[in-house]
């Protein structure tokens, strides 16, 4: 672990270092922005990102006044017609995404069926076709990441099957392997840009430009990306990605998912879920559908009001704040934990292993520490002393850092109590009950 | 009109007929459970019911304590996970269904798309054909509302589009053209229940009975029926149904749709939308899809928790009502809105046009008026004050009914001030500024 950095020279109390950490960090007043639970360190917001403090006050606006008193005005008194691009608009920068190429609604699995069957059909027409390789009914195949969240598989198996196409399972952290899988016959490629388990960053510059040699279209899912890290979506010639807001840009639990499309495709791009809302006149009824110009293409039914405006007010706690500093004090917060834990607890695989890349460039904002044999004692214990990461069966125990509210002091009183749970259940000591 | 009935003796004066309704209406006390706006009559409920005066605190606790404080442990320890099944369960009795057949999520769109394939499949592949017909490859037509919402048209074409389907549209008004369109060659039919524009009422029984005669699957859309007229989907077969929560179930502006799978189909149910929600074991995180049994099938993504706890909320305000008398009050309100504005306005086309069947049983829960030439300014100067529907562009007046909340003595006015805008518009004198 000796090649672990923070920058601030390390003397022998890590609790003096997280001090000096803390006192040097420019993010540090974003947390103000947040009701945080008292007495917890919440390093799970790579699942459920924690409250913003307006939102409450936001929602109660939202339902009394804007639902409650205006109704049906609300729809353009209240701008919730246009809210699904102008949400999208507000995401797009930190994803590296120019205006008007993102669009706020549905689930991600919902996008990623849409961005797959799109690129897909692009890639079978040819309008979306790269000057790498031919296009057309020859492109059979979809590349699917192997160690994807599932319901990236589920869904573009389904997709897959819809389209006459085969998915092809590839690792893409074997950049030879995910090389050599591409192919004549690839119509698209759908990866994970960091990955849920591990936390494993894959080289999106790299392996999109693969794929579009290959003439193949990608989507990627940004789900453990998205307020995390820089993504450079439009710098790197992504052609579509989706991604979750309810995890590093604290939308709120099941907050509406974004799905971007590349401005170069949204001509051609062909949704297979045509709703009135991506309608060119959507209050027009007509029997016959046009589809709109533009992204709002990627829209379906009845935007989801209420928690997409939740969200667009949890997006105001990104104001003034850049990607490129949460991306710095994350590797600052994850370089630390791994320095605590070492120091701590071991990272020698007994009981620790570390399933996170050291390298910066191959790390998400998460650390994911295999505890074979009692990670579920573990992370059971560590919550209820208030210290809450969470358990990927059957071994895996996840930490999620996220910058906006999360301090070094949080990250060594982590490293400091999962320290003394692991001796705890070594020892075969029963629990203390749950705090709250 | 002289057959319109509404149980009250006919005198000269409608207020005090609505005097009268009002009083004799043993719903009258549920309105106090909504917060309606001041001075408004609203009859947009078809459009976005009003809100239920609970939900603004309850919204308040999941926000601040489930999210806020409990953060990810809500998902268990608030049911969270649960709530799509539990609120369909809520909806299912509204709607004439038994338990575990209904599940919340989700756009109608979305819905109406793994209904529409989810019956193609079942048709093609024998598991849920009727006894009436033979399944297989051959069944290559969905039967569409001519009439429809044009979404549920866009989804049914791309369903097709997947299935290598083709959709024929048919007018459901017209039995017997559904009739001859139905054959050995149908595989799904898509009709809605309450047509959206005219307030229609469709015959389901007798067309889901039809359709099953001909060995095809029926997939109703329910948007303007549920919470307004009693619909039972379980007496009379009906294979899949979606329906909207925003309308007469007050959830709030794009609040999750709901779809109902009978129970005997749901084994062989094959969602083109599989998510890890409708996992057998979502949290095994299995890369193999292995569908759960049960209505969780309908499931795909994370559920939408503020959105669906606030139509959890919402269908609160049923505690103690019936469909059956929520469904007799309609039908004396809207014959009460009809004798009002034959009395104050005229009926015979001059300029208003009625839209809506006046049989009872051709009746949903809404009263379309044709307005030739002057809807726009007509429904503008109503708006203005005070009296809430909305319009079909380009020459349709809706106005919505909610037994739950609307009274016959806003019925009147709405049909006093409709009479006198009317005659501002024809005199050609400017409107009033809007109220607020």
């Amino acid at each position: 672990m000796s090649e672990i950095r923070t920058g601030i020279p390390v003397t022998t109390d890590p609790r003096a270092r997280a001090a000096a950490l803390d006192a040097a960090d420019a993010l540090r007043p974003v947390r103000d922005r947040f009701t945080l639970p008292e007495g917890v360190v919440y390093l799970d917001g790579n699942s459920l990102g924690a409250l913003p403090a307006h939102v409450p006050g936001r929602i109660a606006d939202v339902i009394g006044r804007q639902w409650g008193e205006l109704g049906i005005r609300s729809w353009t008194e209240s701008g919730w017609w246009q809210a699904p691009e102008r949400i999208g608009d507000r995401i797009a920068p930190l994803v590296g995404a120019g205006p008007g190429q993102i669009v706020v609604g549905d689930s991600t699995s919902v996008n990623v069926f849409k961005a797959v069957v799109g690129a897909v059909r692009l890639a079978h027409s040819g309008a979306g076709a790269h000057s790498g390789g031919g296009a057309g009914g020859g492109r059979t195949e979809i590349i699917v990441d192997a160690t994807t969240f599932p319901t990236d598989g589920y869904i573009a198996a389904s997709a897959a099957k819809l389209t006459g196409c085969t998915p092809v399972p590839v690792d893409p952290a074997d950049p030879a392997a995910f090389r050599a899988a591409l192919g004549p016959r690839t119509a698209a490629v759908l990866l994970n840009h960091t990955d849920y388990r591990s936390g494993r960053l894959h080289d999106l510059p790299a392996l999109t430009a693969a794929a579009r040699a290959a003439g193949a279209l990608t989507v990627w899912d940004l789900c453990h990306s998205a307020g995390a890290l820089p993504v450079g979506l439009d710098a790197h010639g992504v052609d579509f990605a989706v991604g979750c807001t309810y995890k590093y840009l604290n939308g709120g639990p099941g907050a509406p998912a974004f799905l971007y499309v590349a401005e170069r495709h949204q001509a051609a791009f062909d949704s297979p879920l045509p709703g009135w809302n991506s309608h060119a006149e959507p209050f027009a009824m007509d029997p016959e559908y046009t589809a709109v110009a533009g992204i709002r293409r990627g829209r379906v039914g009845t935007p989801d009001i209420l928690s997409m405006l939740a969200l667009e007010a949890a997006l105001e706690v990104w104001d003034g704040v850049g990607i490129e500093a949460v991306r710095a004090k994350s590797l600052a917060l994850t370089d630390f934990f791994l320095e605590c834990v070492a120091a701590y607890a071991g990272l020698d695989g007994r009981p620790l292993e570390l399933l996170t890349p050291e390298r910066h460039e191959e790390r998400g904002s998460q650390i994911a520490l295999g505890c074979a044999g009692s990670a579920e004692a573990v992370m059971e214990r560590l919550i209820a002393r208030g210290v809450v990461g969470d358990l990927r069966r059957p071994d895996v125990l996840r930490f999620g850092f996220t910058p906006l509210y999360t301090g070094f002091a949080d990250v060594e009183r982590a490293a400091a109590v999962l320290a003394e749970v692991l001796k705890e259940v070594a020892a075969g000591t029963p629990g203390e009950p749950g705090r709250r």
